[in-house]
């Protein structure tokens, strides 16, 4: 049967609208709850191209994932090992990205490999905090592996806090306050000793 | 119809039982994918009793959530506010709980009210945070309630660091070398200055 709807001219443009709708809907729903039907829909597109231009629902996943994965490693980069900058960018760019918090999470619980591009990234990461740990602008006596994990986690410390505590503190998100004391407390984390 | 199989002659422990496999079943699979079945299954017992005992799926999954958060808060106290016993603790706990990290998870993807049980837990920790701040124990410049949910994920750093991190930093899991860099770290977050 013949396609009634218009067919967007540039496919770039209806895969980029693909993978913005699969962003949100696997945000939201996870891998499991997610729904291809929805995902056309929220697009605007025919769902046929999905399966043209990703794959499969997992395969879909995997680039949803992978687009997020890279997004978030450029928009806090980490010249020189600067932990601090690396804290202050990556708080920023999640508070302002709900849905790549979420799909993090849903990757977590879904025990997903990960891929060697992305192996290779978190690898520079390490490497470059090593390497400000020898040259003294760094704590050096932990490995730097843990340092970063440790710094990693604590970027999303009020972001990802049991709703329970976020009840405890108070209804006002303060959201600036939260900014410097994180920024305080990775400095009190990789600063010489 | 009559039932077939033997039926426990202690209910409390029918109970406990099929507690212990709505954990294990909700941990693995989350709250949409779980299965009543499944869990009748792994606790030997009839599927009815869940729904005598504890309701439908969704006040199953509370009561294993506010069981596995009781167990979380009395598994890592904090006496006087001491944030470096408290870290030790709940990084002990959550080493040896896969079931409790990912628990906990779900929750939160899942954005389900916290209890008033729970919140008042929390307003007691972030309590003994800002005791020990007046004392002088506890860095005083920062929010009790940041300080508080800064060590709070500093303690799973390591256990939830992203796979591409851990494959990064090699296969060895060197969990004690992860523990000693855990406490050093929080000692750097929470030292008076």
């Amino acid at each position: 049967m013949p396609e009634r709807k218009p067919r967007p001219r540039d496919s770039a443009a209806t895969k980029a609208l693909l993978l913005d709708a699969a962003t949100a809907e696997f945000a939201e729903h996870g891998p499991a709850g997610a729904r291809i039907d929805r995902i056309a829909e929220r697009a605007g597109a025919n769902k046929r191209l999905i399966y043209v231009y990703f794959g499969d629902k997992n395969q879909l996943f995997d680039a949803v994932v992978e687009e997020e994965a890279r997004a978030v490693f450029e928009a806090a980069p980490m010249a020189d090992g600067d932990l601090n900058a690396f804290a202050a960018a990556r708080y920023d760019y999640m508070l302002a990205n709900t849905p790549s918090r979420r799909l993090s999470t849903w990757r977590t619980l879904e025990r997903i490999e990960p891929s060697g591009a992305e192996v290779d990234r978190f690898r520079a990461r390490v490497d470059a905090v090593a390497a400000a740990q020898r040259d003294g602008r760094v704590r050096g006596d932990l490995p730097a592996a843990d340092l970063f994990a440790i710094v990693l986690r604590m970027t999303e410390s009020w972001l990802s806090a049991p709703p329970a505590l976020i009840a405890a503190a108070g209804p006002d998100p303060r959201l600036g306050e939260h900014r410097t004391a994180l920024l305080e407390a990775v400095r009190g984390v990789v600063e010489p000793r």
